[in-house]
């Protein structure tokens, strides 16, 4: 096995994950998950999106929480924009990347954000334009890689063309994100070399759900190909709009075992980590949704 | 990745599973798991064990579970036996392999079954070659062979001397077992090379509990040395002994859809295969713990 000596974890779970859970999250709490994640030593966290409140409202306090976190100055704070309006709004908060997106399924594109793939990419040159300019990293998310919840099997052609999109208007970094988690091994890697034929191995992610258990055997399959960048959501955090009760993103307690059982640094402290998920978790009233975290609490309470 | 183009998986939820769990289940459930089992395409599968029911009640009906079952030519149905009392007990049910066990981890086998390793193998010795004689086939299972709950890790060394021992006393085939589910891919693999040492890769199994979630990677990483048995359990029966509320044995539908994924082949229907393990956890008043089942089953619900 060649692997990478480090990863990089991307913690999206203030974010992705808590855009998909139920209950409303106070603003404090988000703040409070943020601070421990930080101190658990991620060093990149998705806090939040500016997309409509209408759309999602689980963010409409967008503002408030960026303005709430005390900043490190070694930490990057990311945030979602979904065009030209959001990213107005973005940028008054001051976030070091903002995160676009397309679909590599042109049904999920269609019923997800109403219109075809290749509009969403000309929506957001504009936005990738406007950031560069002032000096925020842009990094796009490649949704439904693997497999689609309208289509099913995402052909790696799809993501190669998507990838291309993001290049072309200027997008430093794409993630291929498995949203619906449908993805195995074989497939996740065609998937991101796909993505590898515009993006150079520092600039790829693997973005993973664990809906069918199969996420970190698709990270152990990206790691053998030289990915260090990983996006995870602490507690697992999410569940799966497409299947009721199932789990969404990865636990990035989970990726972290495994990491660091490997001998990968992540710069993370597990401990610390396990803390921040259960902090949320006992917000949200139930357990974290993590192998690993489950395991380490157990045997804690002895 | 070399990866073998067919995986043979055993079943050992009526067993491994079952012996886990709290309730008992009366016979005609555990019968009607297996012919559900083989229904849905597995080939061998782990029925029961022939301990004292003073230690494990949940078997106390091995008999009976045994003689109830309509055999199937192709199907190979082992149980598993401590002693040469319980192998004396065992054959006159017909089993077609015996399991014998040892842990790589002295401070295991002294507390499990209160003796050393060496004793147990001793005592294995004529279990073995009794059911050899008697044309029954003889399989091992390697115990704690990444890590322990009393010694912490467990060097490949350990494992290998137990392969070695397990292979002087007419052992057919061995099983690298991650008891406890801590081990990561390169542990694992590094456990599996020792037992490669003495067993070719024809005659190793492997054997993940996902307690903390690792099993897919696991077997991903053992699939990449050519392994292409392994054992698992239908719906994750089975909890963690170690860890209160933990996950046991990696769910058999997990790894089936992510074999299936890949192109592998395993000869099992994967719905009926969720039939199965539904069939079961239906009767334990709980939901299948398999992420695979889970989504599978979220989608038929629609």
């Amino acid at each position: 096995m060649k692997l990478p000596s480090k990863v990089k974890i991307v913690d999206v779970g203030p974010r992705d994950g808590l855009q998909n859970e139920k209950g409303q999250v106070p603003a404090e709490i988000k703040i409070g998950l943020v601070h421990r994640l930080q101190d658990a030593g991620l060093k990149e966290i998705e806090v939040t999106s500016f997309v409509s409140p209408k759309w999602v409202p689980q963010m409409a306090d967008n503002a408030e929480v960026m303005a709430g976190i005390q900043r490190r100055p070694d930490v990057r704070y990311s945030v979602l924009v979904p065009n030209m309006k959001g990213f107005e709004a973005a940028v008054a908060s001051r976030p070091d990347e903002i995160v676009v997106f397309g679909a590599a399924s042109e049904a999920f594109s269609q019923k997800n954000i109403n219109c075809s793939i290749a509009e969403s990419i000309e929506r957001f040159a504009p936005v990738a334009e406007a950031a560069l300019a002032k000096g925020i990293a842009v990094r796009g998310a490649i949704s439904t890689a693997v497999g689609c919840p309208y289509e099913g099997d995402v052909a790696p052609e799809r993501v190669e063309l998507v990838a291309r999109l993001m290049k072309q208007i200027g997008v430093q970094h794409v993630g291929v994100a498995d949203t619906i988690g449908v993805g195995t091994p074989k497939k996740v890697q065609a998937a991101m070399e796909a993505a590898l034929k515009h993006y150079d191995i520092d600039h790829v992610s693997g973005h993973f759900h664990d809906t069918y258990g199969q996420a970190l055997g698709n990270t152990l399959a990206c790691l053998e190909m030289g990915v260090y960048h990983y996006d995870t959501s602490s507690a697992g955090l999410g569940g799966c709009p497409y299947a009721k009760g199932a789990t969404g993103n990865v636990a990035t307690e989970d990726v972290v075992y495994m990491l660091h059982g490997m001998g990968i640094e992540t710069g993370i402290d597990l401990d610390k980590l396990i803390d921040a998920g259960k902090y949320i978790s006992d917000f949200l009233q139930r357990k974290p949704n993590s192998r690993a975290s489950t395991a380490i609490l157990n045997k804690r309470a002895g």
